[in-house]
């Protein structure tokens, strides 16, 4: 139990305000401790210390940072079970869950080290000079990935650990050699307290600078706010609301210099059932759904709000098994009040719209801040005069749209905003006539699953979690993935710059045995 | 002559409007043709015909969009001297000029048709499943690049053909996959509507659809505006001044859906002399910077629009070549009447501050919109004083900035803003002296240039056109080379999707051989 938490100000620590905020237990609604509110004073601090730690950390070469992201993750490993409690308290996930998204965080760090222990993900590209060339000579042109400079974080509330203090932005932009300033989420502020200090103690075992990293605990919009319109700060990372995350890109938008803000602001990840295999699968279809709208109790980006199927003969035995499969589930605590609160203002106002349909319900006890899962049916008319229906609700619930045709399937995927993710399930005789409904969700999406469910995001080179907007506000970048590390670099080309002063990833001994583009070829070889 | 100049739209050509805007010889002042202006329902019908013709195009392959291109290149050599005889005329600029400039414009849509052809720029990236990892089995993910939709491409002024029309940013776009409606620019109207036909007969001949391109001519803000915010075009490319760049960016940003805005927004693009060239050089440094920034009558976004030294013993001695060297420079017509009236205004204001010298003027002919050219001389405090002499007066002029010292120079490297290049003259010893000044200048810049000039960018694929804020609206862009294509592209991943159903460039055999990543290792193997 701490007494007062304190802002993480690179090395040191610092709690100046009397103003405190409260790490909530959410399944007792009792205070775990206070935390003091960061300053203007603290705020400028943090972002200072990055901004002269950036000149050091962004010239340490990969391996050395490698080691910091791997030191980082073995000092998560190292607060054992104090972590795994605390974390369980604040967020009321299951210790189970817990304990796996620790292992993702842990994986995504070690991922983030591999690739820069391996280097070619700078994208080196070399021209060499011609001075034969007429009419004017070609100069020795060589570009690579640069960092930004200092980044801010926001941690988000569902993913305690994997998109929090340590998570896959924290991950990403230390790797790609950006300073990182967090904004502690305050669904778990103990929790994110644990985490910084871990990262601080890896930083200081590996070397590096003071104000490599900071944590900030404070009111989301004022310390928020502070944060994203500091001219130091270069770029901002963010996963949550749809609400939160354009107020956060308008500020950004509108700094004298505008920086970009990679917000994922979730979405409803409409899945489409083809004839087909709602005819041949409609048990494990059911199964499969209901399993994924109340996993983590609906509290994951990619849970499936919409799922669309075609009215046939099939279709009334498929819903009557997806009735008895939502019985099944079970609600559970969610992340905080203030989220259950919306859940359930969201549910009541759906239960309440002409034309829905209450399908089925789950299981659940009536304690403090528990979901109940729900499940709505409606006609695919409903969706024009209501178009709020396909709308993210975050939590266990989902709505089960009747479309009356293919044509109005395909008006429905036409007709759709961004999402992260888009899933079809279909027998190969389906998906083949159902091509067109593919070729408009593949415009629509991050990711398009085939015959599966979206929660659960593989973390890989190939993973694109992200979106057009609303999903996201870059739809060119991924929150989740090795890819997630180009979001916070820029190109820079050298002129002419002699051998010894290039950056090793661009010298012509390429000392690094990296992949280069040397002269539109791609190869690993010695420039003579 | 054309008598009446119509929209392109699509295959189509249509003139609704009465009000028209008139093509003018700049040298003369003489109106060359009139040209309708587009109404909101040709406008409206352009990005319809786009976004209906980017459903077919953006299934097109990589192989037969190089032939578009390549052919596009071909009309475009096809009008021979009537292109150049009309560019010259519009732009002001010398046949040589126009020349060199065309075979550039061909040269870059060869270019993107050969990286087509090639077909790994799309970032293929593959993880084949394992079914028997535990906790989870590993799902088949695999993602690569898409085209975005229609694309609104603004000509530029300054390369009525290589950064207009056909030029960098539709050649870029369309590569992509991306369909374009562009803005013509009114400095070159009867240019572009001789390059606008071209396209359109290349587009035919390959069979491409009606809509995957469109030339528009009217008002800068009130059609550049309907366009950037029309709801179906998905980015913006511009090339030209702060100013209308930034309010085509609050535009986008402002939208319910804001969309990506590449302006390029040109910048000063500083040259720092270090002392031991100065003392070495002084004779090659003062003919070469005196040309450089007198080239194309200083109309290039890479115009050195500074010149910083430090005083010194030699520095007297170079002051004097530079008088010399500059004196024999000669101004010209500039692009319009309006780049004219600013560029002299600039030069006036410059002329009438305290503190600033005018060091030396070009020689020039007191003919209609004739530049000339001015050389001012200050010393570094009035920087502090008026910021503004860093910034850029589009022309053929420049500001010497005498430097104190060292410390100087680091001081002002430090406060500069973003810019497209900044270039360091010196000896080895002097580089290697001034290695933190280095350090310091490739963090403002997308090039960083040694002992060259910044005119004159090489399209290849390590060049880096682009560069931190303002000198653009997104710095982890490249308007010039290969990688311009990146600009117009999303990543799109596919969960177990079959194979037969994956585009080509995913698909297990790689029939099109290109470079993957496959489970984190580059290759171009066949996945069994």
């Amino acid at each position: 139990m701490i007494n007062v938490g304190k802002q993480i100000i690179g090395f040191e620590t610092s709690a100046d305000a009397r103003e405190m905020i409260s790490s909530i237990n959410t399944s007792t609604g009792e205070k775990m401790a206070s935390f003091s509110v960061a300053t203007i004073t603290e705020v400028d601090r943090a972002v200072e210390k990055a901004t002269a730690a950036f000149q050091i950390y962004r010239k340490i070469s990969g391996v050395r940072k490698a080691e910091f992201l791997e030191a980082i993750a073995d000092e998560i490993i190292g607060i054992e079970d104090e972590l795994i409690t605390i974390c369980c308290a604040e967020s009321g996930l299951p210790k189970g869950r817990i304990e796996g998204e620790r292992g993702r965080t842990v994986g995504q760090l070690k991922l983030f080290a591999d690739l820069l222990k391996e280097g070619s993900w700078l994208d080196a590209r070399i021209e060499t000079a011609n001075s034969e060339r007429v009419p004017l000579p070609k100069p020795d042109i060589r570009s690579m990935q640069m960092p930004f400079g200092p980044v801010l974080v926001f941690g988000a509330s569902n993913f305690p650990l994997a998109f929090s203090v340590a998570g896959g932005d924290t991950a990403s932009a230390l790797a790609a050699g950006c300073c990182v300033v967090v904004k502690a989420h305050p669904a778990h502020l103990a929790t994110s307290s644990l985490i910084g200090k871990a990262i601080n103690k890896a930083a200081i075992s590996t070397e590096m600078p003071d104000g490599v990293f900071s944590l900030l605990f404070g009111d989301g919009p004022v310390l928020g706010g502070l944060l994203v319109k500091h001219p130091d700060i270069k770029a901002v990372a963010f996963t949550g609301s749809f609400g939160a995350g354009k107020a956060i890109y308008d500020m950004a938008v509108r700094r004298e210099t505008p920086i970009p803000v990679y917000a994922e602001m979730g979405s409803t990840n409409p899945v489409f059932i083809l004839p087909q295999a709602l005819l041949e699968k409609s048990q494990s279809l059911a199964n499969g759904f209901s399993g994924s709208v109340t996993l983590g109790i609906g509290q994951f980006c990619t849970n499936p709000g919409m799922l669309i199927y075609e009215s046939a003969d099939a279709a009334p035995g498929f819903i009557q098994k997806l009735e008895e499969e939502f019985r099944q589930t079970s609600g559970g605590v969610m992340l905080t009040g203030d989220i259950y609160k919306s859940y359930t203002a969201g549910v009541e106002k759906r239960s309440g719209m002409s034309g829905v349909e209450t399908l089925a319900k789950g299981n659940y006890t009536a304690n403090l801040n528990v979901a109940s899962p729900i499940l709505f049916k409606i006609k695919s008319d409903l969706l024009k005069i209501h178009p709020d229906l396909s709308e993210e609700l975050f939590g266990p619930s989902s709505v089960i749209v009747e479309a009356n045709s293919k044509k109005d399937i395909i008006e429905i995927a036409k007709n759709l905003s961004g999402h992260l993710t888009a899933t079809v399930h279909g027998t190969d005789s389906d998906l083949v006539e159902y091509k067109d409904l593919l070729d408009i969700l593949e415009q629509k999406v991050g990711r398009l699953l085939i015959n599966g469910f979206p929660t659960g995001v593989e973390v890989c080179s190939a993973m694109v979690h992200g979106g057009p907007f609303p999903a996201t506000t870059d739809q060119k970048t991924t929150s989740v993935g090795t890819a997630a590390i180009d979001r916070f670099t820029r190109p820079v080309c050298y002129q002419n710059m002699p051998d010894k002063l290039l950056p090793d990833e661009l010298k012509n001994e390429n000392p690094l045995s990296i992949w280069r583009l040397v002269n539109g070829n791609l190869n690993k070889e010695v420039i003579k």
